[in-house]
């Protein structure tokens, strides 16, 4: 096959702050996918669109190219409207659990292909596979029935969708390419787009446990992401949400499940009930109910009901004991005052050291390790009140996940200020 | 081992415009050689030094990170001054063949290790190997006592001068970094200092045929790689010289070396003379001999004797038949006039295309093709007058030669603006 392009031409347009075209970026991603253009080639490229930027154009192209690079699916044969949802990431983001059965309790279908973790935030299959029988992967007549009989569907997404996006992801984790917003973008609307749902919530985490701490780069990525989904017909809405301090009280697996049960049963923490109900009405919305009460199915059992089902047809109990830790650890208040500062990434990458997460792909994760918070940013405490319990498998892991707490949660006086970055939705963009 | 770094931080400090300290450059470099970096990440920090630069100490650090990658030749002890001449490259350079006996006849030892070509710009190996039984690869006694007993060699460079260098040149090659100062600089003195000369005379060009054309960077260039040798205590100058055409008339192998041989006869075109003169003073004055008298031993025989007991010592015949092409083609002028302009480029490009020079390392080069000028830029022509003369063994190349050199050469009026670049010797920098 004669390649139409030199890839060295490409790089060097790029790196010179020219754009491709679509024809260009068409062919790149294909070669890249096919082995022509080798990882090294692409890492110098991505870094000249992370240092140059793209147009929009261009970002679409991208994403359009990547959807190209492998399979699409389609659901529009199953008969009910189809909603995703997709986060950024944080600590302490459970969400997905309660969510998916609570929207698919309204008779939507949602398919929620979810990955695992990596780095100080955690995956929604490891927290999944805490459930005694849960599993991740499905064939696609067991998908397709699920998402009929059930609604809701939290699976492992096959090797099939996006594959150039795949290589390109791992390829940018090495090479210092990640926190860019044209390649983040296209990243996760080519696989959402691929997957094949209808409409789409994005939740767009900005503050201390985001990948994207500044919340200026949030919007832009929001945005962008927005403009991606309506150019490609799928009708999306993306809320800004504050990760300033973690999400909830539990982080960790197991202890996120439990927590999530709690929402699905009518309590839970108010942070997680509150971002639970304005995912949920906006992917509603976008399915065509936009009256839902969505209040009401979780008061009323409905969503616990497609819970206990989504949980059973993927081979789970949901009536089972969730994995408990060897060892725990509690940390008690030094002095009295008010908590002024509770940010979310040292908790994060203390639970990742705890066991919590995986440094490398290929580890698995404890489930039973975390951490439970007894106390919220801008609660009073007494001297010697526990704070927080720290959860291993492992006690000699207390020590480097005490360190990355150091100095972390802050005790101030009454008046102080308190430095929880703003309310916890503090936008929406449509 | 454990590893002081994780590179993704060196990358992202470089990507935002930060710089590395000398324990980080000299742990990229060593990691990189090792294979515990790879390429993709290598390529990522490349483009971002591209784009970024790099601080002056900066570029010292990596040059000396790559001596250190291997082994330091020293050739203090045979008892001679040593020096030495580098090329940044361009369309019938063939300098080295008539300077290196020429500065030897002096009694200077002149240890010239050299490359083979890749692109438009031909290789010095590549020419010399035009002469029957001549070998490039030298043992490392045979090298000593020819440097000894003659004073001039011209080899192959090992493997083991700078291999971190050999790994990130072949990288820079595919991955759309080359034309960067800071990058060709840390090559060029790397590889020239491991080389172990005590003085260095740089030939940086610019102009349509050279690498980089501009020559404010061609200043820029030879200023970074002056500093870079004094700081590693080589005596080192360079000469600014013009390449807009090309270096004498023979462009390619054999013909290249009938040139040189005209040179140190006392003949040879004015250009190729007067840089070869030029540089012989520049080196002669490192090595102690300012008052050398360079002519003189062009005149007297004692430069070609040189070269003859040089060529002899690596196996070749001086006085055996160069290898003479099988088909030549021979354009003539259209139309009366004075040639305006005679660019380097396509001219060398049209000879790579004729066989002189290869696209991929492992290709051979065919000796007797190239390109024979007939004419000067600024020569006076009338209309059939014979302007060049293509060679190749292959007849089919001489159309895509052509079409290289479509337009090149351009007959005007006899008072128009000639494109000649200006002087050949724009500037000495020391």
């Amino acid at each position: 096959m004669v390649e139409p392009y030199d890839v060295v031409d490409l790089i060097r347009a790029k790196r010179d702050g020219g754009s491709l075209d679509t024809a260009q970026i068409d062919w790149l991603v294909d070669a890249y996918t096919r082995g022509v253009v080798a990882d090294e080639q692409m890492s110098a490229w991505a870094m000249a669109v992370f240092i140059r930027g793209m147009a929009p154009r261009e970002i679409k192209d991208l994403t359009l190219a990547m959807i190209a690079s492998g399979e699409r699916l389609d659901f529009s044969g199953i008969g009910k409207a189809t909603t995703d949802k997709h986060s950024t990431g944080g600590v302490g983001d459970k969400i997905t659990l309660p969510l998916a059965p609570l929207v698919a309790s309204f008779g939507v279908a949602v398919p929620q292909l979810s990955g695992r973790g990596l780095g100080h935030t955690g995956g929604t299959l490891d927290k999944l596979e805490s459930i005694p029988g849960w599993r991740a992967r499905l064939t696609n007549d067991e998908f397709l029935a699920q998402l009929r009989d059930v609604g809701a569907v939290i699976s492992a997404a096959g090797s099939g969708l996006a594959p150039a996006d795949g290589k390109l992801y791992a390829l940018r984790d090495t090479t210092g390419t990640v926190e860019c917003i044209p390649l983040i973008a296209s990243s996760i609307m080519s696989k959402k787009i691929a997957e094949g749902t209808s409409s789409l919530v994005l939740d767009v985490k900005f503050g201390s446990g985001a990948f994207l701490q500044d919340p200026g780069m949030g919007r832009r990525l929001a945005e962008t992401m927005v403009q991606l989904g309506k150019d490609a017909g799928v009708g999306t809405v993306a809320l800004l949400t504050n990760m300033q301090t973690p999400l909830g009280l539990a982080i960790g697996n197991a202890n996120e499940v439990r927590e999530s049960v709690e929402v699905l049963a009518g309590g839970g923490p108010a942070d997680v009930v509150e971002l639970t109900l304005a995912l949920a009405r906006e992917m509603l919305a976008l399915a065509g109910l936009p009256d839902a009460d969505v209040e009401g199915h979780l008061r009323g059992g409905q969503a616990m009901d497609t819970w206990r089902a989504m949980i059973r047809a993927q081979g789970g109990d949901p009536d089972a004991a969730l994995p408990a830790p060897a060892e725990s650890e509690t940390v008690a208040a030094e002095r009295s005052g008010r908590i002024v500062d509770l940010p979310a990434l040292p908790f994060g990458i203390a639970a990742w050291r705890l066991g919590a997460g995986r440094a490398r792909k290929e580890d698995p994760v404890v489930h039973a390790a975390g951490i439970d918070l007894h106390v919220r940013i801008g609660d009073l405490v007494e001297a010697g009140q526990p704070l927080y319990t720290l959860h291993a498998n492992d006690p000699a892991r207390f020590a480097r996940a005490t360190e990355a707490l150091e100095g972390a949660l802050v005790i101030g006086a009454d008046e102080d200020p308190v430095n929880d970055g703003g309310p916890l939705i503090a936008d929406r963009v449509a």
